[in-house]
């Protein structure tokens, strides 16, 4: 994955997005005139995959001096519960202010990247595509595409998602196209008809009629040209099983189209990709939306362990600075 | 509360965080020339309250020509299971590219206004302030305490979402300003020096000391001054209990500062709030985080059930449009 | 009902189907010399209704000499755990052989009805045809349908069964019969121009097409002469849901199909009746198979309580008659 | 086993037990002049034992014509869920009606094989006497029997049952006996001088007093003769526990009466077979009833795969045959 | 009850039972001339009956000086989960050496108590014996005893029981009676024949042959002097269910034994008392033993909540004097 | 462990705690002249460790005349569900008063010696102190104590109990030593002045400040004199927990007392250790108090199974004597 650009925009910079206490705090400092050397340690309240740093990193660039520090592991390393995966030592006055700030970018980004990774993990090889933006505020749609990227999908649906994480954009067709023009073949031949030759062209088939007979429809229609059908079954409709996906899979192939590819979305999560695992469904692709997308945030906690040189710490944490040797020096 | 204004940038108008495939979509229609009048229902995939659709009319009016319609509920009202929130009829190029958005929006905000309303119900009138800022991305953190007061919450902890909800900015003081200065009573002293009068003056008492001594050091050196004394006592050490609180207000009542109220904070849930409730604990009030924050998004659905006034459906959905008395049309 | 007529074959009444070791008692007591009057007490291991009592009658008059007392509970008559349903007093050489066959009729004839009548009560007033013939061997298929009947079942599919119970067969058609024609709507058409007109138009629609598209297919096709669609869904589709049969009768009715009934089959049970009407979905009538033929016959037990009138029982057991008010005198 | 004899009587050959609507749709389609070449698949719901299969073959054998094929998996072969154990091709008119009798030949006999095997599988050689017949209805008896010799066990009850299995009938003596004498003693002597030398002396010696003093009593009584003492202690006297049998071993072992078997009844099923087993409970046999009899017949499932050669199938099923190398051809 | 005696024996008065820091406290104190008078408070960690505070009050009485104050509940009072049960006001050298000892018997005999109390109210009026003195060491069978009968039994097995509460002692026969002659009958009439009159002549009739038969014998062999039966049947037999109640009942009844009452034994607690009952088993008396004697302590704990005057208190209390209106002065 | 003495007091002998028909049979016998050698077999309802065989030995050497014959397993020994640990041969009319005494001796001292081998066991070598004598009664404290020895506890608290087990009385000091003299500092240093060198300096550090301020107090105030802290943190308070133990351990490290132990109790158990060790956490030593003083007694059951050399049995036992290689004539 290339190098991404994250831009901080004001409302962070300016704190208008953090809790006011920390504007407060380096209030109350200044006007007393204390600016102590501290060293802030971060860590999760459970294991998971690394991600948002960054973003983070970016930030604290921006605010702190020359001559503070900034440890940290990487983006997309394993990390374990509690484990110290950022700290920083600086003047407090000059980053006071962004905890909340890189406290956030690490708790809702490694939620995402540790929700995607488990799915990556269960899925053994089979290519998964992020779907999930349509289940988190815009603001943040890129942010929860880049995360899946960094947990181990192969695509991801959203433009911005895309270009931070270096890929390309992934998609197939939604149901609206496919009611628009009242039928799935009529839909599907006018796609192939206006979209470039890179566009993969893979039909919805699941709109209007039964999956089986919808997909030999449109690869008929498309006379070798469909490189995949979808299969994205409503619950009413008994959603997707392996059993459908293995009767799909037949059907294609002893009409003679064993070229086309069976792309699964609609509820899929870890349970439902060791269900068609072990069903042994011939499935070429998922898309995976909510389980992703409303995986919980990991909850990050930042403490200070050494107030200008002299070990200390809150009750219930250990006194002094906690050895990581797998922090890296990144300012 | 107030009308919340709400800003569009860019990417979300250009389809910068829409999933590709409504762009292709709307492109397809384009080149054949169709533009169907549709109409689009949105429904949530479990009960609870809905939140975000003002956002969601700011978008839309901004995008749909005169003539098109939005019937929605209002923000803040109660949702049931596979009701109808939203419905939006006009020519579908002019708004099929939103869907992520606008989907987005209600998730997210739904999800965290339906998780304040929990708790708000819990307690009982016992007020709440949100502090799960620091466990989103920033970029959302604003729209996550806007969720909150829609949901119910009495104060939140950001600027920006105090701002959009209308409310004043809440905050007591984080374990760092004590460390800082080493002592909680030093820290709390100079806070009260420097903070404007109507700042409140809410001391943590758990940093250093077991929380009775402290609350009642604090106590003791701010002479009738000090408003509060917070509880965030971490897991090490047993988290805040119900005979914590009671044991506190005992030894501040027989110390003569009956006037200190007690805020507790620490992984405070539905659970706990109902264990201090059944177990008579003095609770004044209660700083909510992780359970509001780390609420999983409302899945909703979007789904076109007329077509140039011909009702339709895909299957799995009723055929033509769902009569809701509930709905208002706001554009 | 009307009364039932049962023969009782040959190899009922030789001890043919009968454990061996009646034969053997009878033989060694007619070697000793010994036939004292015995009184044997019937009573069921579990609450439920009774079947196959008018069955055990009509052998019993066939054996026990004149003289002899039989004494029962009603056909179709609630019986409790353990109470006395059947009392038998005469001659013991007489009908010694016999325990076996009557005590297999109540088993297995209970079994059933109360199964059957589970389903009813569930159905509060919604008709259930019996359809398990198929799960049971053919030689007791008509008893079973006689006992579903007796349980409460509107209806059967064995004209045996049908007799038995004085009732009329009832059938729609089987996916046979559409694969032979190729087409739902075909199969129809001929079913329709054959059938007498008191045979049911019901159209089976899961066969080869969604079953939305095919009902408003067939329902069409028979220009008002339709008189329900059976849903069948097979588990690979999702089987049969609530929603479904929403959907279907939404569909029916937008498209002015009101008079066509739904009928539901497919692994119907107590559950799923349950569901169904919780979820108010407007099922018409039901098919049900397996969960009666299915159900577990209900043990008997019989044990001497007297000999030549003197109060006798094994250990375990009340010595002497047990007083029953219900049992009426049928012999 | 020898081959055994089924005949087929009259009301399944005419049709009399089969679901109406097969009698409907051979006539429909003999009107329309339809009678395609069918292969029909037939495949179980569950995995077990296979059983009832020859009947089957007598059946199909009296119907279907010349140049038919009949394929079929063994008698007591092991049968994997949705596996097809019988497929039929021939002109759909001559054997469209016996679907519902083939399919409960297959689920009955099926049930009650696999249920017996599961006990002969936990009994690891301790033999077990099929005592079910009391349960069922007497038309079937036999055909348990016949399914539970097929399963595994090593004697049954039923002449009929010993018949069709090529075995000889077993039994003990019944309660009955012994309350005809009013004494175990006595009524063991009577069956010992009346009974054929062939038929075993076992007494059961839980009627009237403590099963240790009259299991001693009968042995001292028959001085040698006695080959075993059943235990069958009803429920209300805490039922045989493996205590009990020890306690009975001892007590005879001591007394000189080692040669004397002990044979358990009463409930015995695979879990308490295994409480025998894990307790190191000296049973010599078993006789088991309601686990065999008592079990859920297996449901089966026929399709058609190929008219006139022509590969079909319904939704939800693999379009054409279903290769199984295992199959047979049995005609 | 009468006032019950308890002698104080030397080891816990002299601390060879105590805790050694209690000693060595006082030691410590006396040699830093500190004797303040001191109030601790006791509370139970659950809620239950409090038992042996009469024999707290001897020994405090015995050990503390003229002017001491002793607060306490009555013997037998229901007492809430940390409600002060006990308050000690005095110079603390006087009574610190004996925290272990009371504590130790509100622990053991409040425990006991509180089961004997569930047993009593389960029971609803059928009298209960305590038979539990064979579970606990000698040294404390009495104190057993006498907290049963605190409980509500209406009699117990041991002399020092016995005496301690001022009822009669109660028993039956042992099995070992039975065995050493050979036979119930006997052993019973030799019973009968030696013991006063006041003496119950309850026979025990499971040793050596079944309980029906032997109730039979016995009460036939002792010509209308029989007062009751004991069914005391081991778990090997079944243990004693209500179905046997029932039957031996039914068998002394039609037998004109009316009088002889059912006594059951073995086994029986809280949840055996509620099987009885609701399955309507005519019991008469029930003897427990290890339900009662195997009770878990509850565990009490004292605190200092005053010194010299000052409220004070442990971290986890709450300071000062805790009110309780039901605490009677007691010294 | 050296062998311990037991007295047996009076009331033991003359009866007054034994069941009172033990009494009455005794009786019984001697006015018949029966006075048979019986052997007495005795058996635990559950496996553990046997305790008490030693006082119960020393119980029937008193009582039994020559001749007799005892056998046991070794105190201490591990023992089987229903294995014989003690065998007593001799008059009947000598032993058959103590029944109720030896088996309660068993009961009690072997439930406690099993809870303590178990905690034992699960500590792998963290010594454990037994600290129960406050929740048993005082009478027998001592015997408590012994058993938790005989379970391979390393010090008990109690001076009867050290005595009897031959080891040295531990403890620290109590609450109510710090209360009295209103600071954890002065009672350490007073403690520390007045205690013979060989008491061990251990310090309670949770009664008024946090454990780790007082830790680092009280280390400090006795300048390397101080041998351990103990934590005994209450529930109010969060109890002592993994993570508490581990950060005691690193500010006592970080600040030069790594000499200073870790003694931890309040509630701990079996499930508490393993928590300890599964986590890490670097304990000392343990203090177990009501898991072992609150086990269950272990019923034992005493059954004649000869009777002047002829074999005999109750229902349920095996006749005759029961071979047990592992037991050792005592007597």
């Amino acid at each position: 994955m290339p190098e991404p650009v994250f831009d901080i925009p004001d409302p962070i910079i300016n704190g208008d997005t953090a809790d006011i206490y920390f504007a407060r705090t380096v209030e109350v400092l200044k006007r007393e005139g204390l600016n102590p050397v501290a060293a802030m340690e971060v860590f999760p309240s459970r294991a998971g995959i690394l991600c948002g740093i960054k973003e983070v990193e970016a930030l604290l660039k921006r605010v702190l001096p020359p001559g503070s520090e900034v440890w940290a592991l990487e983006e997309g390393a394993r990390m374990e519960r509690k484990e110290v995966v950022l700290r920083i030592k600086g003047p407090y006055q000059s980053y006071g202010l962004y905890e909340t700030a890189y406290l956030g970018m690490l708790s809702h980004c490694s939620g995402w990247a540790t929700a995607a990774r488990e799915c990556v993990d269960e899925a053994r090889g089979i290519p998964i595509t992020s779907f999930g933006a349509r289940h988190v505020h815009p603001l943040v749609a890129g942010r929860l595409d880049y995360a899946s990227m960094v947990g181990g999908c192969t695509g991801c649906s959203s433009p911005q998602g895309a270009r931070l994480s270096g890929s390309v954009v992934a998609g197939t067709m939604p149901h609206a196209l496919i009611i628009c023009f009242g039928d799935t073949v009529k839909a599907t031949i006018a796609f192939d008809r206006h979209m470039p030759p890179q566009v993969s062209r893979t039909s919805l088939v699941d709109t209007f009629k039964d999956e089986r007979e919808e997909s030999l429809r449109v690869a008929g229609a498309l006379k070798g040209r469909l490189q995949g059908v979808r299969l994205d079954t409503p619950s009413e409709r008994g959603r997707v099983t392996p059993d459908l996906v293995k009767e799909i899979r037949h059907a294609l192939d002893i009409n003679g189209f064993k070229e086309v590819k069976i792309f699964v979305s609609g509820g899929v999560d870890v349970e439902r990709i060791r269900l068609f695992r072990e069903a042994g469904a011939p499935v070429d692709a998922y898309g995976i939306g909510s389980y992703i997308s409303g995986a919980r945030p990991i909850d990050f906690t930042a403490d200070i362990h050494e107030v200008d040189g002299k070990p200390v710490a809150k009750r219930g944490r250990m006194i002094g600075i906690t050895p990581n040797p797998r922090l890296k020096r990144v300012m």
